[in-house]
């Protein structure tokens, strides 16, 4: 942030402000604090059978490689109305929720990742703007090392585990950088 | 949103950028596009016994009434050291969480609830800045008519129920504006 968006003043600085225990952008202009909080991305495993819908990304960053349609929450829906919007938006998917999958923290890109688990009501998918395909895939076709991000091959993998035990609780997990 | 924080231009607009299906704020000097997204509010239902810990707010909005502490989770942070860091701030509370426990979204105001459960691990607890007072209250003793949010009245009620069942699944729900 160069400029206050409140004032337009250039006097942002990114510092403590009085009473406060951390940095944040503060105009030394009008004196308002621009706070930046970590975003949501909301996203569905979609599944039918044994198998579970991948989009091949269209779009950077990694561009080529498989993912579950996911992407970030916006403002006025909920977290269930943003993973099957998400899901439609990328996959032409059309999905009946089953319950809250997974819930990933990746602090170091201050992203929270809610991963619901879904069935696909019919086929008639396809790809959207933002993917180059979308496939179903059996648990032994799944292109482990062309998933686009670590959260998305930690869903599966639970995923693919709990079906053989027939129960499908909530995971929780945090992704840190790699060293 | 008046300037452009990136190159301080008043031309920004509320409108549809190219591509895009939702007004966003776009600036008419340099073509940047400012997302706003929801937020997320980090809380612990702290026990001990058959007890909840609850703080009296000292600031607005709702100054007065009872809460669970939680509060904005800040950029670096998992949900859970969010969680841990609201109860110590507001309520000196030193907690070993359990597991998440409720998620609820309120899509009016653009935010998502994740509330842990957690045992405190001593009872040297005290009213931190934000609180007037921080006590312990038995189910009967729960001030229901001076709860703070909807959301903390809903947790409380799971909580409670969870007890008398023996088991605490993680429970969602959405809170909707009240006409």
């Amino acid at each position: 942030m160069k400029f206050c968006s409140h004032c337009g003043s250039d006097a942002v600085t990114f510092s403590i402000p009085e009473g406060d225990d951390r940095p944040r952008h503060l105009c030394g202009g009008c004196g308002a604090i621009h706070y930046i909080n970590p975003r949501v991305i909301v996203g569905v495993l979609p599944y039918l059978g044994d198998r579970v819908l991948l989009c091949k990304r269209a779009i950077e960053p990694r561009l080529g490689l498989w993912t579950l349609p996911a992407g970030f929450m916006e403002n006025g829906e909920t977290s269930e109305e943003g993973a099957l919007r998400e899901s439609w938006e990328e996959a032409r998917a059309n999905i009946r929720v089953d319950d809250l999958y997974t819930v990933y923290d990746i602090p170091h890109i201050n992203q929270v990742y809610l991963i619901y688990r879904g069935e696909l009501t019919d086929t008639n998918f396809g790809a959207g703007p933002e993917s180059l395909e979308v496939e179903l895939f059996r648990e032994e076709e799944i292109p482990w090392q062309e998933i686009a991000f670590p959260i998305m091959s930690e869903t599966l993998t639970h995923y693919f585990s709990d079906r053989r035990e027939g129960s499908y609780p909530l995971h929780r997990g945090v992704i840190t950088r790699k060293l």
